[in-house]
Parts: C-alpha cells; sequence; structure tokens
C-alpha cells in the first residue's frame, strides 16, 4: 500500500454559461474518487531529543531526516550518521504510524542546541546584524567548485525532464518536485513532497547516503519558487547550480551571490532568466 | 520606499530554435533590470522572549504578528493584544531594519511555552497518538457557523477577483495570495507574501486588530494549495470555507471535514472541485 496517496470523495462542480441565453449558467456535478497528497507529520530525533516536526508527504523519510541533518548544518559525511530507524508507536487503530524517526549520530557529532534551528537569532536577535547573517548557516563545502557550468539548452530542458519523471504530480496535481540533475541533463535523483523544502532534503538526504556528497557537478531543478530555504539547502550539500520554474525571492538572490551559485528562475523550456552566477551557463550555441 | 519589491539586474535568455534548419538554434540575451519579491527574516517576541522567526515579504508586520498569534492559539480578542512595536535595530548600514516586532499581552494570558508551537509533539510524542491530534490546536471559535453558504456563481469567480487585485504577484510573479471576501464576493482584505502561511497570518491579524474575529460570513481564497496548516489557521479564525486555486493535501481534507469546515481546490472560474463540506457551496443556479 502506497502512503503517498489518500483517496477521497470529492464533487467535480462544471459551470457552463450559455452565451446565446444571458444570464444562463448550467452547473454539472459528479461525484467521484480523487487522489490526494498525503501529508502528515514527521518528528525527527537525534537519540531520544526531538530535534524538529515538519509536514510532509510519507516515504523517503530517512532521507528527510538525513537531507536536513545536513541542511541544517549538523552533518555532511554519512560516517557522521550512525543509523535511522522508525520508533515504536501505534495510531488509535493499533498501526504503526512511522511519524517518528530517530537519528544516532557519532558520538562525536556536536550535537547542536535543540532550539537553534528555530531560534537562529534569539542569542543575538536580528537587531544590529545584517538580516541575512541572522539566519544564515555554514556550509562545510564552504567554496562552490568554480569551474562548473552547463550548456545553455540542457538547462532550458530540465523542466521538462522532471516534469516526466513526476509521477505523484501526475496523479495529484498537488506536490512539488526536487530533480537532482549532471552537467549532461540525466536525473540523478527525484523526490516530490507537499513541502518543497522537504522534496530538496529528500534529495541531499539521499546524496549523503550514497556517500556523493559534496554535489560538485550537478544542478538541481525545482518545480515551483525559488526562496532563500531553498538557496540555503543547495549551497549546504554544495550543489553549484539551482533552477526554479517560478520566481526567486530577493534574498535567494543575494544569497547565491555571496556563495558563487548560479540562481535560473522562470525556466519554462525557450526562456529563462539568470538572477546569479550567470558565467555557470554556457550560453554559446553548439 | 517600498520593501515589498527589490530590483536586480538579471540575464533575460531566449532560445530560438529554427525548425527549418535543424539542430540550429540562436540565442538571444538581454540585460535588463526586474523586481523581485522581497524577503526577509522577521523575528516575532512576546515581551523580550523570541517566539518564532519567519521568512517573509516586509510589510503588514504588525497584522502578520497579531495573526500568528491567533493562529498559534495565543489569542484570539484584540484586547488581549496590548500592543505591537518594532524593535529598534541597526544593520550594517546603520539602517533600522524592521526585522524584530514585539508584542505585549494583557497580562492575563497565558504565554505559552515558547517550544510548544514547534515542538507541538515533544511531550507526547506523536506515536500513539492519531497524526492529527498532534498537530492540531484548538480554536476558540470552535464551532463554524453552521449555515454559511456562498453561491456557486460567486466562489467561482473568487480567484479571478483576487488575481485582478494582486498587485505585487504583476509586478514579481513569486508570491503568494489570501484573499478574505464576503458572501457577497466583494474583497474585504488582500495580501500577498512569499510564504503563504504568512499572507493568510497577515489576513487573520488585521481581522483581530479591526476587532472582526470569529470571521463568521467569510471565505478565504487562496491562490496556491491548501495544506494542513491553512486550513488551521482558517479554522482558528472562524472562517466557514477555504478555496485554493490548486489541490488540497490528504490532511487539509481530513482537517476540514473535523471541523465542518468547506473545502475547494482547483479553483478556476468554471470548474472547481468540492473535498468537504459541500453544504456550503449553494449550487443550484438563480
Amino acid at each position: 500500500m502506497s502512503r503517498l496517496t489518500k483517496r477521497a470523495r470529492i464533487h467535480k462542480v462544471r459551470l457552463n454559461s450559455d452565451e446565446s441565453a444571458e444570464q444562463q449558467l448550467t452547473v454539472t456535478t459528479v461525484q467521484r474518487e480523487d487522489q490526494l497528497a498525503a501529508e502528515e507529520p514527521l518528528e525527527m530525533r537525534i537519540g531520544d531529543d526531538p530535534f524538529s516536526v515538519t509536514m510532509r508527504t510519507p516515504g523517503d523519510d530517512f532521507d528527510l531526516v538525513a537531507g536536513f541533518l545536513v541542511s541544517e548544518g549538523v552533518i555532511a559525511d554519512p560516517a557522521e550518521l550512525i543509523s535511522l530507524r522508525f520508533c515504536a508507536g501505534e495510531d488509535e487503530n493499533g498501526q504503526q504510524t512511522f511519524n517518528v524517526v530517530q537519528a544516532q549520530l557519532r558520538p562525536d557529532v556536536r550535537v547542536p542546541d535543540l532550539h537553534r534551528h528555530v531560534y537562529t537569532t534569539s542569542s543575538c536577535g536580528i537587531c544590529g546584524t545584517a538580516s541575512i547573517e541572522a539566519v544564515r548557516k555554514d556550509s562545510r563545502f564552504a567554496t562552490l567548485e568554480q569551474s562548473v557550468s552547463i550548456p545553455l539548452p540542457i538547462l532550458a530542458d530540465l523542466p521538462e525532464r522532471l516534469k516526466r519523471a513526476q509521477r505523484l504530480f501526475a496523479k495529484t496535481g498537488g506536490v512539488h518536485a526536487a530533480g537532482l540533475f549532471d552537467l549532461d541533463g540525466e536525473l540523478l535523483c527525484l523526490r516530490e513532497d507537499v513541502g518543497r523544502h522537504n522534496a530538496v532534503d529528500k534529495v541531499i538526504g539521499w546524496a549523503l547516503r550514497q556517500g556523493s556528497l559534496p554535489l560538485t557537478s550537478t544542478v538541481l531543478q525545482v518545480s515551483g519558487r525559488a526562496s532563500f530555504e531553498l538557496v540555503q539547502k543547495a549551497a549546504m550539500a554544495g550543489i553549484p547550480l539551482l533552477a526554479a520554474v517560478s520566481a526567486p525571492s530577493s534574498l535567494a538572490v543575494q544569497l547565491a551571490e555571496e556563495v558563487g551559485m548560479g540562481l535560473v528562475g522562470f525556466s519554462r523550456g525557450n526562456s529563462l532568466n539568470i538572477y546569479a552566477g550567470a558565467e555557470r551557463i554556457e550560453l554559446a550555441e553548439g
């Protein structure tokens, strides 16, 4: 049984206005079964201590936790992650919920203050610091490989390749996707989730567990917008290029410039915008 | 000076493939100025204690903080909120950052455990509870007004009305919108933000500060998808109907059913899906 989607009985309503007869509106309603993208809370623990709760689409939960720990700067090497397991736990029907994952880290890994990632700013306050500094985390892969670039035609084709590979979206129309590609446009890993930050964390966690970090010669294509958070996650994993189908935010562009990441938005097949790191895109034809 | 958008110099790239000459790809690149949706961190404090940090589009920050406090179940009455102010603070250029807001609550308001809203589940664990229970908050407007319903043609027109009113989206293409409408389809309040939860909190905070809670006879139209979080926020404000342009998640539908909310998705003008509370939509024409 897949936990990626859930069935629901819905009313599909169609409004047909008859142009010839003014004010004439015909309404047709059918009841039918529909598939929804599943959303459930996941609690992440380091040892016995709760670390974070996220609303996510179940599936690839170990990748999600591993990737979140990379994004938060806790680990950067698979050897630092000793084990991941689901905690025992049942819902009211006696079913295991699979909604709590426990990570065991190598003893020398500095376990962060459990509130640090939420209250990034509680010690110093944002006041008096540049706002971007207050929310930044430092990557162990600090310098993104400078020489990495991608031919424009390959880059422009990634949204289409991503979409073709998106199985969950085809069913539900309700999830974000993150696809990691190599510089020839080959898909390395695709993850879908109701939360786009989760989709990216799942990709990064997959890479950590594969021993593929830092992701030096890759490009991350996402289905939606590019927020600060996504640029930050990509930077933490050493990804030199982030491309989004929709718009980036101001802080996403600022951070991309700071870390030397290529940032592309409104990537729509026959056009795209380059917001940062233009040298990473090979514009000259063939 | 507006802080809603920021200017950036971008490369606009267009790929033109010449159908007649195989493999012939022409690339045109222009550099021009573009407008980005601003994204900055906002730290919320209750008294001197940091409560939460959110990445948001600056503007309507007092509404955002007030609405977040309602959504989190801290306050439900404007009299409980004594004051809101920006903390003093400067960035490296000596400019006030306006990125920290302090709320003073009436002394009898039970200030929640500062970690409660993040670690909702840390005391009991999600294990052993129904997952939805673990993340639910109880609204003081527990029962949504049962008799409230809206004529279908008005409901179906709301996405178009929302879009026409979205000024920031027109400029940047990069923000979510939440519009509160009355049952005649009149727009009461519109807010735009890079985070859709922020857009909804800003609307709810506006209503609290107006003394309009609970929002009994309204419908909330949002530009994107309907997550659990948005249904929860709407329920906390007493909103009986939530309509989204895109898909709802499984948990959004489950919660809407539980609290008796009408939930509509894929609302596209001439068609829409009803996922919960179908009795709130008047399907019969005329």
